[in-house]
Parts: structure tokens; C-alpha cells; sequence
């Protein structure tokens, strides 16, 4: 007998209403759960509750500064109708518009932050979620973005704990005996795009569970997902395109002209010597 | 009674084996399928298995030729110790590195090209499983791709037929009554990341059957997976960082140099008078 075709479930928890500042997602997810959560199970947690449960909530008028709070690089900025949009490289080291703060899904008036450490955050619900279950489950904090080249959004891990982030398959052989050199999948980003074709189908649920992925499942101090943002100095496209060519414009006219003042200069200074000497001629 | 939560079950198809060029791919499928595709069913298909059935095969020699044929804009190169790695937008308007030619999983001494036209490739399969088993399935053709500012590679959708590519939610409200006016999730490329999920732990299973979204199946002539490619002069970073720059280096330093020559000029030419007058004075 062959072995059960791998397969993957993910649903919903269903009935979990507004969170707010000081809510326990543990408690919250486990009343929503109702027994129901397995061994091995992994539960992608659509961020805007972590941060509501948090309190990350700041005034709508206060929106742009807090952007630029969040904002350690700004990589591109973009005018539109409504104003403009910074994509930027926040704290936690992820590129996003408007550094993650959001004003869909809040109170009015209201936006609200990321999480402050997002993979901490998924460690504490993912601690929580095992020592009240008995169930060795993990954790992804799901945000939804967009990307380059791509319309629309997918979501991804902003946060993890207890899960493996990518399915290293470096230095094992493809189905043709040869290396996979570079193949890397980032399994938490997939999994929170495959959370979100439920949630999303299910607006109002920020809770999906994912289950039959249990061999990506660990410890709870396996890297989170501030590992899948790499660093500005190894990114092709650390910056836009119209930003880097403002910057090689100025400096490429910096060099060029000091170069053409050399030379003009050499030109102009042998242009009055022959005039001079034209008129010294002429006189 | 409250409705049954929004869940979703993705598996594998079991026992396809190596595909080769001419094979027919609804008739693979089928066989190994056994009966069980449903109404509504989403088959993610790894592209290389299309590419092999279309006979995409090219020496692996001619590896940077292929790749060179089809690009029509280089976004990108990056040099590493294996040579230089192109990030272009092929003619697909799908920016990849190599053009997605690909040779992992491909019988040795060759390369994989892409499916010259994934959405027709995945319509031809949508069509044929439709007329066979009478129930409207979607097929999505997915492709391994890295990205910016993230590490390792999710799949995506290069391909689709019978399926929405985006779940459209501009127009609609989020739970607080706001307008979604920018949320248009890629259901296509979390289609095919969900797929990648079981698929990459079962390696040599190119299929993967997504149950549970039937909402996003519709008609054959639904917009493919073409219509996610963003058209460069609306991409932010269109080039990669140190192209711009250095485009930008030498329009600035054009202008900087005929700036410079200018005042570099004048400059001469004044000194130049004052130090014949100089001498003049001193005669």
C-alpha cells in the first residue's frame, strides 16, 4: 500500500468578533478553536488583530508621522490622486507601502501600527496555544502587501514561531539527481497566501489553520520571519528605479562637471590667449 | 444553523510520472486523477511539466542564448561566482531570473524553456478536463520564482484559465464599512502557493488539486495570468537599483559636463586676460 497522497487542509475559526487593546488572542483563538486544534497544526493570524489586541492603534491624523517612525529607509515614493505613498524599509526590516500602517479594518479615526516585534508575538500566542493544548502547533503573523512587477496582493509571514519559515532544499538533489543549489521556498509566505484564500473568502475571520504540514512545525526558537527580509545591501531593488537614478544623475553630474570645468577652462584660457594675441596682431 | 466556515483542502495527484514531449496532458491527468476531480476543483500544474508535454526542450549549452531570446527588457543582472544572472521581463511581461529557462528537474545536457503561451497552454487543459469529466474545473500553471526584498521563492501563477486571477474587492467595503479601494488579492499566485505547499513536500507530483473555492472558477475566457504581469512604466522598479543609478550617471553626468565646460570657460578666459594683462602691466 502506497502512502497517503500528501494534502493539506485549511479552514477557518469562526466567531471571533472584534479584538481589542488587551484582549488575549490565546483565550480568544482557543475559545474560537473549541478543542478543535491538532497536533502539528499551524494557525496563520491575520496581524491586524495582533495589533489591535496590542494596542498598536494611533489617530488617523497622526498617520503620516507615524509612518515616519516606522520608517528606517524610504525605498520609493509614488504620487497619486489621494497623495503620496512612501514604500519603505521599516524597523522590523520589511518592505512595504506605508511601512505596514493601515487604516482598512480599524476604528474610524484610527490606523493602526504593526505589531512592535512581530515574531515575538507569534512566539507568545504560539507558547500559549501549547502549554494550554498539549498540541505542538505553530504560528504565522499574515500582513497583505503588495510587490513589484505584480498587480494586486498576496499575503505574507510578517511574523513566526514554531514553524520553519523556509523548506530548505539546498544541497539536495531534484528528481534528476541534481543539486538544488538555491531552491529555497519560503513556506511561511505560502502559508499565509493560502490562509488568506479563506479568510479572504471569509472576511472577519483573521484566523485560518492550516493542517497536514506537520513536518514544518518546530521548536519554538527556530528563526521567525525576520529572516525572510533581506538586508538593503544584498537587494537588487533596494531602491526604485526613478530614486537611483535621481541619485546617479546627481552624482554622475558632480563628476561630469568637475570634468568639463577642467576642460572648459583650458578651452577658455587658450580662446583669450588667441584673442589676445589676434588683437596684439591687429594693432 | 450558521454555515459551514470556509475551508479549503489541497492535494496532490499520485503516480504521474516523467512527461514527455507530445504527451497529452489531460489524458495524464485524468489517468491519475481516477475520478475524483469535482466541480469547482482548481488544479495548480507546475509549468515545467507543460513546457516538457510542449516539447520546450533546448541544449543546455545554448542555455544564455535561449535566455537572451526570450528577454525583451533586462531589469536586472547580478554577477556571483557562477557567472551573471539576468533578471528580465520575458516575452510574457513575467520578470524572472534566466527568463524563467529553468534547469532543475530537466534530463541532463538540457534546459526548460516556459510554455510559449502558459494562459493558452492552461486553457487547452481547463477545456479538455471540462469536456471529460463535465464539471468546471480552473487550472493554474505555476512557476518557482525569488523576489525582491524577500528571501527564497514562492510560486506564482504564470499561467490560468477558467479561474480568477484576482478576488476584486475594489468597491467593496472592510468589515468597518470603509471602502477596499486598492485590496485586489492575486488569488492566482496564492492559488499556486497553496499548491506549492503540498506539492514541495511530495517533489515529482507536478499537479495539485485545490477543493473548497469554487467561487473563483468561471468561465474559459476569464483574463489569464498575463493580465498580473504590471507594465514597466507603471513599475516603481522597472530596473534594478545600480542599472538606474548608473543610467542615471551618465545623463547627469552629460549635463554636469557641459554645465561645467561652460562656466569652466568663462573662467579660463578671464584668467587668461588677467595674467596677460598682468604681464602687460609688468613689461
Amino acid at each position: 500500500m502506497r502512502p497517503a497522497a500528501p494534502a493539506l487542509a485549511v479552514r477557518v475559526l469562526e466567531g471571533i468578533g472584534e479584538v481589542r487593546p488587551g484582549d488575549d488572542l490565546v483565550e480568544v483563538i482557543l475559545a474560537s478553536a473549541g478543542g478543535t486544534l491538532a497536533e502539528g497544526d499551524i494557525l496563520v493570524v491575520t496581524s491586524k488583530v495582533v495589533s489591535k489586541a496590542e494596542g498598536r492603534i494611533v489617530r488617523a491624523a497622526d498617520r503620516e508621522q507615524a509612518i515616519t517612525d516606522e520608517t528606517v529607509r524610504v525605498v520609493a515614493t509614488r504620487a497619486h490622486e489621494g497623495g503620496v505613498t512612501r514604500i519603505v524599509e521599516n524597523r522590523l526590516g520589511i518592505v512595504a507601502a506605508a511601512a505596514g500602517v493601515d487604516a482598512s479594518n480599524t476604528e474610524d479615526g484610527t490606523v493602526l501600527l504593526l505589531p512592535a516585534d512581530p515574531d515575538a508575538s507569534a512566539r507568545s500566542i504560539a507558547e500559549g496555544l501549547r502549554s494550554r493544548t498539549g498540541h505542538r502547533v505553530g504560528v504565522i503573523l499574515s500582513d497583505t502587501l503588495g510587490r513589484p512587477w505584480r498587480e494586486g496582493q498576496t499575503d505574507i509571514a510578517i511574523g513566526a514561531a514554531g514553524v520553519h519559515v523556509f523548506d530548505d532544499l539546498r544541497g539536495t538533489t531534484d528528481a534528476a539527481g541534481k543539486p538544488l543549489s538555491v531552491t529555497m521556498p519560503c513556506v511561511a509566505d505560502e502559508l499565509a497566501a493560502a490562509g488568506d484564500l479563506v479568510k479572504g473568502k471569509a472576511r472577519g475571520c483573521p484566523v485560518a489553520v492550516v493542517s497536514g504540514l506537520a513536518h514544518l512545525v518546530g521548536p519554538l526558537d527556530l528563526p521567525g520571519a525576520r529572516s525572510i527580509a533581506r538586508p538593503a545591501e544584498r537587494d537588487l531593488f533596494r531602491l526604485g528605479t526613478d530614486e537611483a537614478m535621481a541619485q546617479g544623475t546627481v552624482a554622475g553630474r558632480t563628476a561630469g562637471y568637475s570634468a568639463g570645468r577642467s576642460i572648459g577652462f583650458a578651452e577658455g584660457f587658450a580662446a583669450a590667449l588667441a584673442a589676445t594675441e589676434r588683437e596684439r596682431v591687429h594693432r
